[in-house]
């Protein structure tokens, strides 16, 4: 797939040769730091909380507790349950107790240390199907519900019946860990409280727009009072969707105003107090006729929230919604109940719940496969869904869909084709496997929730052009494919676009950088601006030649072209004659949804269901050490449906970084969650894969178009994350017939497996 | 047609009780007055001018000469020709030869008075067929083609052969006169250097985005550094479309940096200096066949320019387009001459050039239906234009073409059915005749200038409206039916917009107020805007609403409210949240132009031909007096078809202003030109119709529908003023039997035909 001549990203040169600024870069001289004690334990009362030591240390200029938060003290995107600073209860192990702000960092650690916590034990609840037993300790004391933080069903048809009626089924228990982002900038910001009454800010956030009114609820401001910047990003995730620095900074910087406050986390920080991916626990049970048709779906997940919202409920609602696969499957019931514990802070990651459904199904694709006599390719190609067709929630795909060209390109690829020579030409003590899965992801928030984006571009005075980015770049490259985009619109060089960073004060509102919606939703929103700045332009330069038909002209590098006279406006000239207002172009899209949406999911206020997806396939080839149980990936296949490729190398940056990501998550990262404490805390102990530790990943994008779509594209950032679970899965099973049902896959239990297959 | 309840226009108030400001109200304390020394002969070599004893003058600050303009000292819309100053020679009595900046209009008047000016008498001509002998003297020495200003030859068919064939030609000379456009307010403005370098004016102008570009080439500026604002004008017609005060006022602020400096023409200024609707002499010769049916137009006009181009050769050629009428001719040969004299400057005059054109045909109609034993009204139905046909110059006429349904409404009405009894009630001593005729006009610039506005429209901060008006409301009340447009295509009250008059530094621009454009052109824009707006409003409304559906919104005054959940969000909320660049919507228009000009005006760069028409008829009831010749204007009808009628009191005012006009030109106004010097100089020897010269004007307004118009409507406010002339010369001849081929209709030359017929 690589070897097409690109143009470079226009932000490549200031990101090779570190340039390019994030927010981390940013601090001012004199700037205050700002850290938050932590509570270190699960689930706590705070009996005493004595700050006057710290208060008292040189450097130290300010030690504030819950009592010191004007507002509601709430955050949270859509349920306000999470407490800036704690006061009376603390909930995780990183709950915060008390912000201090300091001179400098060291005074700053010395004041976080000098504060006396004295917190009271309180038994924990950390397991989510436990959470929900009558005699669970509660997370939060007399809330309605007890543990239950969300609940939701999806019926379609009579699935009770049609699997009574199968001829076979499988059922399985599936577990998915906790994951953390890894992003390589933690979280982290800056606050000042200028005299005008604004709040500036700069965070590294996924949801500037948003942020503001989160912010505003919490600390109890006007949310027009507040800028938010989001530069670059060193990386989200989806672990920058939603509150990490910005309430406790707000908090320092209304506390002392005039000056900057920086807020950084460490990575220790980051692994105690971030968001992480739900961990779930599935049970399913699939049936199928004789023939290998699928008959019946009948699935419960149990999400594991931790103590706070955050966007739990919609990630178990997107995962329900996936829970069937990329199949046609006539009845299904599909379960999901997310509950608070007392574990880290579930939140949005990177595929959003379908991580984990396309785990359980695949493995249970694999089941039926088996228990069939049939070949794990065959047996999904024939189930494939098709345009039309109903999904597993009874909404019909959209025209485009193709699962089938997916799992079939992936199958006339040799490490698919050849795996029988590849596997015998496996070295000593080595065993070789070869697994090939189907994946599938929703694009965008679904109905309930505008997934909107406005776009301003600017024509600048010296007829250059300057495009306000209002959807951050974490890294995935959307601020310069905007550019690339408008340029093609334009018909001009990229050279000519300047591009301006998220900013509430200069760019119009746009939904989150999130949920592979960023460049679907924000590119639509950009070539509408451009269509209008393109006529505009059209347009004044007929002015200038006497053209009374604008739509004969067309846009070329630096100028407007006549066709019939040869003649050429510079854009430069135009520009002189255009009013600031009259230089600027801002037009927005929001994102069609279903729009006869079936009652299977019918409890769903936001979200379900979502009207267009990406389909992929994922082969992965594993080497198995019979010494030592190390699963080695060798080979790896991403294959991706997903619209019109605008960039190849994007979308093979996005396939190789998604795999990457899943087959950490798949064999290498491990929290260790024990008792709501995460042993693998850190970078030493948290192993994530290296370049080393991974194969040069193959992608193929297939041609596809989608029509809504900016240029035909579709989002993608996330499909590619979830085959490598299932597909490392079913390698094993291929090489030692090992029956994998819970991620991550540690060598001693490859040994295990070792042992009994050999037993 | 009246009694239809409309609510006031916006304007209403503010005009009637006095407190609207006109560029004339605009006096700044401490203002200087300029004003210009005027040759006061038609043609004359400048032997010496002494500008010194004025210098030396208590009060005068500044006596500018030719010397003293920087720039190419050349005027003029499309042909620069006309002087800022005069320095050799002056070509017509208004030809300024020097000008005089003063504290004081008395110290101006000394000024002006004591400038010693000599000049030597040069031959002028004065009749624009004698201007083209090769003998003539020259207005402009040394130039190709002599005082032949412009030549336009429209061809369709064989108009020879097809003559020689007819079975009956009818064959005329008809003379129009020149017309002053006696606007209430007359040219005037007000200019000051900024110690930016900017020049700001206030101009009672028709074209202020134009003036720019005008004054930059005049006086070597860069159009960028001129501010023009037009407030409401008391009147235009035409004759401020293009440079009256604008350069001699840009002149004189560059010289007093800093200072406001006004200028005001004085009536008698105004009939001196300003514009004029060009005298015509048309000679053509008019074919049918027995039954009735048009065969053939062969049609020489001659064009009287004045000294100056102006638009005159622009003027000429779209007489010529209309030289048919809203006829089916076959065969055509219309052929045009604009001539160079040393009258008054030819100029825009509402109407531009077809009322002279309509004068001649319809006049030919009537000689046509007398050869042929006809009445006046089944002749015209005959050879009415249908949709889809030829024009006379070869364009297929639009849909909605309804010449026919105006001569049949015009027929249903008593004043045409019931005539013959009116007639014959007439008083002793008096005759009464009646006339009925068709009209047309075109609307717009044409083709090769595009007929273009942009539109600005602002959501304010506290959620009204802010509308930038880039076409001056000249009296026609464009102003207040954009406010209306606006009002409805957002549902909101016309109280929630604020009217911006045109201004180059906040307004987008626009073509001129002319042409029966500008509500169709800007209204197109505007309503583009409002689309724009409307759009963003619901988007906006969207996400405070958690609706994923924009388009289910509706705009209600005040709020966008969505049926689904009831709730409305206000516009002050919306807009709070709005960056300014993002409540500002722009948006523009160019009018469609015909898609393949027929070769029959090969020869014409700019306008030929037109897409878009009005139609009308007219008819007038006379009634002469026999003892003294006076003809009274008793009846009068004007019938429209100018697509939907969004105002039936603007349509009606504009129907009664233009048939007004269009009387004055026929029975009242006259210059009494006398070897270039006029002696209807002043309003004391100028008449015009006052509301007691005149009858009620009934009005018609067709059903119609323009798909391209905005709200369906077409432009109307020139097609009124055709009817009159040809109109009442039709009823003249009914009355008393009178060959009228000359306007305006003396009482003397009606005491002649009456004598003629007694003898």
């Amino acid at each position: 797939m690589a070897g097409q001549a690109e143009s470079p990203r226009v932000d490549a040169l200031a990101k090779a040769c570190g340039c390019e600024r994030y927010a981390v870069d940013e601090t001012p001289s004199g700037c205050l730091w700002a850290g938050v004690r932590r509570a270190g334990l699960p689930h706590g009362r705070i009996a005493s909380l004595d700050v006057a030591p710290a208060r008292g240390l040189p450097g130290v200029v300010a030690v504030l507790t819950r009592a010191d938060v004007p507002g509601t003290n709430r955050q949270g995107i859509v349920h306000k349950d999470q407490p800036v600073l704690c006061g009376q209860v603390v909930r995780h192990c990183g709950d915060p107790v008390a912000l201090v702000v300091a001179e400098s960092r060291e005074a700053l650690a010395a004041g976080l240390a000098a504060i006396q916590v004295d917190l009271k034990p309180l038994p924990g609840v950390f397991d989510p199907v436990q959470a929900l037993s009558p005699d669970a300790p509660l997370v939060h004391s007399g809330r309605e519900g007890g543990n239950l933080l969300a609940h939701g069903l999806m019926e379609k048809g009579q699935a009770g019946a049609a699997l009574a009626g199968c001829d076979v089924v499988v059922a399985g228990r599936f577990e998915t860990p906790l994951q953390d982002h890894v992003f390589l900038e933690p979280p982290n910001g800056l606050a000042r409280l200028l005299p005008s009454g604004l709040l500036d800010m700069i965070v590294s956030t996924q949801a500037p727009f948003r942020d503001r009114f989160e912010i505003a609820q919490a600390l109890g401001l006007d949310p027009l009072r507040i800028r938010v910047r989001a530069p670059y990003l060193g990386g989200g995730f989806g672990g920058k969707d939603g509150a990490t620095v910005q309430c406790l900074l707000a908090l320092a910087a209304l506390r002392l105003p005039g000056r900057w406050v920086k807020m950084v986390w460490s990575r220790e920080e980051t692994f105690l107090a971030g968001y992480k991916r739900h961990a779930a626990v599935i049970n399913l049970r699939l049936g199928a006729h004789a023939d290998g048709t699928l008959a019946a779906l009948d699935c419960t997940m149990h999400f594991d929230a931790g103590p706070y919202a955050h966007l739990s409920g919609e990630i178990m609602e997107l995962s329900l919604e996936h829970a069937g696969g990329p199949y046609r499957i006539p009845h299904t019931r599909i379960e999901g109940f997310c509950a608070y514990t007392n574990n880290p802070v579930g939140g949005a990651f990177r595929g959003f719940g379908v991580v984990q459904a396309t785990f359980a199904v695949e493995r249970a694709m694999d089941l039926l496969a088996k228990r069939l006599g049939r070949a794990v390719d065959s047996l999904r190609l024939q189930n494939a869904l098709r345009t039309g067709e109903e999904n597993a929630v009874g909404v019909p795909v959209e025209p485009g869909t193709d699962i089938a060209a997916c799992l079939k390109a992936a199958m006339a690829h040799p490490f698919w084709s050849q795996r029988q020579a590849w596997k015998q030409a496996a070295p000593p003590l080595t065993r070789r496997g070869v697994g090939l899965v189907a994946v599938h992801n929703a694009m965008g928030y679904g109905r309930g929730l505008p997934d909107h984006a406005a776009a301003k571009l600017e024509l600048t005075r010296q007829g250059t052009f300057r495009l306000y980015n209002s959807v951050p770049d974490m890294g995935q490259g959307n601020a310069a494919a905007f550019v690339a985009m408008a340029a093609k619109a334009l018909g001009q060089p990229e050279t000519a676009f300047a591009c301006v960073q998220p900013d509430t004060r200069v760019c119009p509102p746009a939904g989150s950088s999130s949920a592979s919606r960023t460049t679907y939703t924000f590119g639509n929103a950009l070539l509408r601006a451009c269509r209008a700045m393109a006529e505009k332009l059209r347009t004044r330069a007929a002015l200038a030649l006497f053209c009374d038909a604008p739509d004969r002209l067309t846009l070329v590098p630096g100028g407007v072209f006549d066709p019939a006279s040869g003649r050429t406006v510079p854009l430069a000239l135009l520009a002189g004659f255009l009013l600031r207002d009259d230089r600027i172009c801002i037009d927005q899209f929001v994102m069609p949804v279903v729009a006869d949406p079936p009652d299977t999911g019918h409890a769903f206020k936001l979200g379900f269901p979502h009207r267009f997806y990406s389909y992929g396939a994922c082969l992965c080839g594993v080497e198995v050490d019979e010494l030592t149980g190390t699963v080695r990936l060798a080979q790896c296949l991403a294959v991706v449906a997903c619209g019109r490729v605008f960039s190849l190398a994007g979308v093979e940056q996005q396939l190789q970084g998604a795999t990457a990501q899943g087959a950490g998550f798949t064999l290498f990262e491990d929290m260790a969650p024990d008792q709501g404490r995460i042993r693998g805390a850190d970078l030493g102990a948290y192993l994530i894969p290296t370049a080393l530790d991974l194969p040069d990943i193959a992608c193929l994008a297939l041609p596809d178009d989608e029509p809504s779509g900016p240029m035909g594209l579709k989002g993608m950032g996330e499909v590619g994350i979830h085959g490598p679970g299932p597909a490392v899965a079913q390698a094993l099973d291929d090489a030692i017939g090992m029956d994998v049902t819970r991620l991550p896959v540690a060598p001693e239990a490859v040994l295990s497996a070792l042992e009994d297959k050999n037993a």
